[in-house]
């Protein structure tokens, strides 16, 4: 029988020597059902696995049919970024204890992976977020995140002073730590710690969740996905752009960031029994009653 | 030239007396601008307003093609209900501070009621939710909301338990003071001070805010609002459901509540210049920052 | 040696069968070491645990030493409210999972229980609370609590208008579900579900924590817990007081209940090796990172 | 009479020359009624007003018996840390919105003054925080803190992992943004934008709140002001520590910080009708009802 996806690329967490015993059985795993086996570069070179074709991203984006991503949730957002513009689905195997994303256990791998091979799977398209960041009426930097587009406090540690409009129309003055513009999938990530509702990511919408406002009725808004959401500097603060936690840009007076629904989204590819309400149960412990 | 409205209904704030006089200055009004005025038939005794056809619910959802309610935000929470069936468009008067839907003042009532006699006015949809009690197998309550449905702890004061599921798919166990579940109109209601997200009324979504849970993690959730969302009481407790705040049946173990969008929706009617995110600043004091 | 504690009390859950065989195998442990062993008189009639002597709770205050409790924090809950005019220390066994008090699990009750025998021990004061309702001029009610005194909404549930003063200065007007006056106790208990802070058993300070308030800025307080606290229901509301959750008394329009620290304290007993910290993550899963 | 305060030092807001003419005035008012009036070195710098005797902090220190600051809350936390030593009494005088601390009006100045001069005040000790950096064994940093001390994440913006220990007894292990360890007074600063409770000045105790926890459980703690509270900063992060939101010193892997009561308070006088619950009430809007 051919398999579902005739040609699959390996992605390993960044840096990550453990990886190398289950990238290599995954590998032969593979190989073994038929598929081609890609195993990106930096994963090959990092966990000395051999044998196997390496490729970079743009190569997996061309070539593959599913991605696999033997690591944690921060490894599933980096592959997410760079896979996004070719739209590889992606499978995420985690090592330890599972993630939001990477919902397959290393000891049930072969398990999950047999019954995807055989088209048992699920496919779940998950919005991304552009970010552009105008200085001065020129572009200065264009960035796209999973989880979530946040405007923080900079070097100096101090509070900042953002204007915030939806689609141009005015929001409020936020004097805040900052701010988190979070996708369904960001919104149990770091928008959760900073008391933002989980959003199903069945929902076309994006949160803005304030980090620590000085305004204590500044709740959390969930606004459409087809929005524009802008987010300026004002005079005298330091800021700094991050995207999916990764530090971008440091911001400086007058920068205008807008963060709105990029053109691609993340195709995740779900074992047989995945259910997103478990994975919500499992994660935050809802299982307990602590009081 | 024809008023935008040929008929129009006046709802007054129940059981107020203070509603008389700028009612009867808004029949007139509407009668010189070539208005067909009818009174709600509680509103005209209430008030003692004669001179005007007198209509129930009914009557007003049968030939209105405009209803004006004259009061705060719970005089338009019962006005929608009533008339969601016919689907009469709605615009809200407020004689004090403005309310979150009664968004006309009364000093500018003439001038508002002019722009949009003269078309000049912006139509805005608002979901409702249905909500049923199945018990021992039958149909046992059935009511309709536009700010929320409530699954509240009962007359004894003690905690809940509660099942919840999504469309089938078990969400948690809930051990709680209640559950909300909140329609984009009623997120900035009781689920607010719930911790509650707002919701923009263009998304599509409910928000699960649960009042006092003993889980921490239990964080406010938002869903489709093609979900259906039920809620099972559990053996051993009391509860109430309540739409729109109004109690409206105990229920006993066992009992299910589905909660789902209903098939009408409500029409409000904003004049010109209204913007929602400039009424959440003036209601909840964004532009002041009190640290 | 002679115990530390001579006469023992065992107090079992409420109205629980399942008690029978730890207390029948505690009651012949602590005989053995010396101990007279009292068993509580509904313990001893709804468990038929017999041969040991029967006391009431004024027995128990009058001969007891120490006070042995069988059952979650709920059992301690009561136990400390019947036995506070004595002062009588108690220790908690829990069957299931350890509770915020009951402390000692029943697979290391023997050992836990000789080390408290040997005088190996730690004393732990926690404050209590009295509350008091007047009505029209007139003492209406008093009752004690170790966790909490709740003003909350009555069988209506309807929303609640409060005027709280802080030894007579006044505080606010609150709008809400209701008002929990929180001893460090019940500050993990109740007041931790509607977001009010954990307060250290040392602290000797009273939370403030409204539930669902109207007024989003409405955040808990903590105040010295000599103040006494007033809370006085509004014309126009249905209300309910609850010390520790059980429901004591319905209140009327003009009711002012005043809660203030009361003349007694209950001695907790831990066994060596007791840690509030350590408790507080294993209750609260703090060993554990969602995100 | 004899002004209650003979010799009174003025504090102007930092580098703000809009200072001037209140200063001036002030300086002018006290000597018409028989102060020896100081001016601080940089105000009589920065504002240009002459004719008054100029003095540095340790002057002050030794001379004044009150410090009048014009300015906000920021310069009086200033100004507290500076004269922390010498005990100087201080008054704050706000020329905008009045602060949590700047409790007299610009307008209202001269009347405040002259009940103040008369012996017309009450007299508040605020707690302050000492913060020590222990850094491969040697201490490398003292600080004093009025509102409070927070160890954050650093300049790379990643979150950071700290280990926190109460009187040696280790508390958590906490991944979020940081720490915040506040006195009373901080706690209507920085900790309650993250959700930290109010505590009322006369409780003894600090609020420990931890900034967008990983854990959803790690809700603020209250602890005793008797307790040396330590922070550890695992190996891998970096992060920065902070006196009343001032940038003090980037901390390195491993370094320890201890927060505890410092040796010296701060006198706040207050003018006749000051209510520390009406200036909460003011300062955040309890008297406004938004839903």
């Amino acid at each position: 029988m051919m398999p579902a996806f005739k040609t699959v690329a390996l992605i390993g967490r960044y840096k990550s020597r453990d990886v190398a015993a289950p990238l290599r059985s995954l590998a032969r795993f593979l190989s073994e059902r038929g598929c081609d086996v890609l195993i990106e570069q930096e994963t090959a070179a990092e966990s000395g696995v051999g044998g196997f074709v390496v490729a970079d991203y743009a190569g997996i984006g061309a070539r593959a049919g599913l991605g696999v991503v033997l690591g944690g949730d921060g490894s599933m957002l980096s592959a997410a970024r760079a896979l996004a513009p070719s739209g590889v689905p992606l499978v995420g195997v985690n090592q330890g204890r599972l993630g939001f994303m990477t919902d397959i256990a290393l000891d049930t791998m072969a398990e999950s992976m047999s019954a995807i091979l055989a088209g048992r799977y699920a496919l779940e398209h998950r919005t991304m977020l552009t970010a552009r960041v105008v200085r001065a009426g020129r572009d200065t930097f264009d960035g796209i995140a999973l989880n979530d587009i946040v405007v923080g406090k900079g070097a100096s540690g101090r509070l900042i002073e953002l204007v915030v409009d939806i689609d141009g129309q005015f929001l409020y003055d936020l004097r805040s730590d900052g701010l988190i513009v979070a996708t369904p999938t960001g919104s149990t990530a770091y928008a959760l710690s900073s008391n933002g509702p989980i959003i199903q990511p069945g929902v076309p919408a994006f949160a803005l969740v304030p980090i620590s406002p000085h305004t204590l009725s500044n709740r959390p808004i969930a606004v459409s996905d087809t929005s524009a959401i802008g987010v300026t500097l004002k005079f005298g603060s330091d800021a700094r752009l991050q995207c999916d936690g990764q530090s971008q840009i440091d911001l400086v007076d007058g920068d205008r960031v807008t963060a709105w629904r990029g053109p691609h989204t993340v195709e995740l590819v779900h074992p047989p029994g995945y259910n997103y309400y478990a994975m919500l149960r499992e994660k935050l412990h809802w299982t307990e009653n602590p009081l």
